[in-house]
């Protein structure tokens, strides 16, 4: 529905790759209780303590109700399984704060799960927003966090705005270089309205997500210029088919594009999640090559917070309403479309191809779990 | 020299817009210092205090020194003066804290100009930052404020990372729509290194500003895709003439391009320098339409700040080590073309085109103040 002949035609801020590979007709529908208590479950075999498995689950499923496929269930838990299995995930990390201010806090993750440990950091940077107006935590020593709005949306409940960014390994070339030096790094701002739903943005830098070059690669489809660079680093700037060895681009694709932009803001999220924690940021091999940057600023140590939703209100519908260019019908912003789709999946279930629902009934048969009841 | 026939080829990270319209060698050179001087004497002349008039012009010259004439004495002087001398722009405004935790205040600028209102919030920001850790500024009932990276690098000096953002007039298309509802919304970045030039990030995030458009124009020359859209809100997404009605597109271009990301960025500026100022956001007409926010977050807070400098000089040299892709020579990253500009021009003096210093000449002489000696 979202793939149409030969060309990607992408949903407006939903990566929803599950609809890409099958039709709706084709999917089991389970419902987010289903599949969190089942990650859950599996999280709890791998020797992760009950709430902290709780917590992991609820991140991923959040991000398959939302729509955000891509850092959901089917595309995550088999790295973050292996990971644990392998070691390089610590399932009991004796995380700790070993530097901190009023309003900040440094983070050794002990190697946990991002997924797990950013929510706690985020809690930290409440605490210190709700006592000195702005609190802000780096991570290091840290593990893929999932989808980066999760940490950022705990900020809304407590009429504060939030923030995440992570600091990945290379995959994305800088400006005018043909050697990746910096990840997907993205940014994730969430904030609070009235009667709208939350402002949520969260994109990476780069042009694309990887995984949506590997369904065009999949189905033969055409990709748009600036998506991606030959491996000798020149930009691809045409519609066609993807080569077997590429690189990503910055966001902007070529220079003249705006490529320095995405990889400007790629440096800002490379240094804050990973130079700033003090454990290393995401080129540095040998050393941990995730990090993460979470903070929260208190609405109300700015301006009236009845007055500041009232506005964002206001703000929301008024770019709802501009005029839609020829061939569109709406103008949304960044979350609303997240949380139309996860109005759906609450109460439709959320779709998975028949392949990962099978690949996860194998992962539960292999760790003698219950599995998706 | 960086306009070739017909296409637009542009200096990475710099925006000579002189270099556009002139030679090397028919351009005037005057010394910063004598520029200054010239803008600090107009600024007085029309009723700006001693001291904030130094204050101004300084911001003004330091966007000539660096290279980005787009922010400098020719391309803004002229509007700042008309500002003052329709009343726009209040030369000696009562500025003041109406909000104020120990991380955080919101400044109402009483319609001072944003190039002398901005660098006292940030000095609030970096006093609050000393002792809390970070220190966060938003100021409404706002003017212009120039390069915003001046702002931000006022932190590099106190080991602490800069941050400024403003939220403009709208002339920036949402995606999918045809109706402007952002500004150019800029966001500056400074962090400090050590032996290295510090890392300055300062990017609009719409595609291109529309100088480059204009300068385009004039010289018949094509533009890149994804710089504009037509009046009907269509992205141009080839490489053609600008046409005579356009709109600005956010960086990504069109959705397919990822201006989605560009979307979504411009609009965290008009929430963090607008909405949470609670003084209005850039498209509300009848309200104030600049609205500004800086941040300093100390290094000292979150990690040791010598071993922290130490490995930003090791991530630059990374970055400038990494092999350049077919075409180019450096891979650099952002402030290092401009450091290399103000090192020329600190020499050198700044190229005025003849043009722009008969400007200057003419308003010297309307307002009766010395010039450019």
């Amino acid at each position: 529905m979202l793939y149409t002949a030969g060309k990607v035609v992408l949903g407006m801020g939903v990566a929803v790759l599950e609809q890409f590979k099958v039709g709706h007709s084709e999917a089991e529908f389970v419902s987010g209780e289903a599949l969190r208590s089942t990650v859950a479950g599996i999280f709890r075999r791998l020797g992760v303590p009950e709430e902290d498995a709780e917590l992991g689950a609820d991140v991923l499923v959040l991000a398959d109700l939302r729509g955000v496929d891509s850092h959901g269930v089917s595309n995550m838990l088999r790295s973050y399984v292996s990971g644990y299995q392998e070691g390089s995930i610590n399932p009991r990390p004796a995380w700790r704060v070993v530097r901190e201010t009023p309003s900040t806090a440094t983070v050794d993750s002990d190697r946990g799960l991002g997924t797990i440990v950013t929510p706690k950091a985020m809690g930290l940077a409440i605490e210190k927003a709700r006592r000195v107006g702005v609190g802000m935590v780096a991570v290091g020593n840290a593990r893929h966090l999932g989808m980066a709005s999760y940490h950022s949306m705990l900020a809304l409940p407590h009429d504060m705005i939030g923030v995440c960014m992570t600091s990945c390994p290379p995959s994305v070339l800088p400006t005018f270089g043909a050697e990746p030096r910096l990840g997907t790094n993205p940014i994730a701002v969430a904030v609070p309205a009235g009667e709208e739903a939350p402002f949520v943005f969260d994109a990476a830098t780069s042009s694309v997500a990887v995984n949506k070059i590997r369904i065009a690669q999949r189905l033969g489809a055409e990709i748009p210029a600036g998506w991606l660079a030959e491996a000798d680093g020149t930009p691809i700037m045409e519609e066609r088919q993807a080569p077997d060895d590429y690189w990503l681009l910055p966001v902007g694709g070529s220079r003249e594009g705006g490529s320095h932009k995405g990889y400007g803001l790629s440096c800002v999220v490379d240094i804050l999640a990973g130079v700033l924690t003090g454990f290393g940021y995401g080129a540095v091999p040998g050393r941990p090559n995730f990090g993460h940057y979470v903070a929260a600023y208190s609405v109300d140590a700015f301006t009236d917070v009845g007055q500041f939703k009232g506005e964002m209100d206001e703000w929301i519908r008024m770019m709802n309403a501009t005029r839609p260019a020829p061939g569109h019908e709406r103008v949304l912003v960044a979350g609303q479309p997240e949380a139309e789709m996860e109005a759906v999946r609450r109460a439709e279930g959320i779709p998975l191809h028949p392949e990962v629902a099978g690949l996860i009934r194998d992962m539960c048969g292999e760790l003698g779990v219950g599995c998706l009841v």
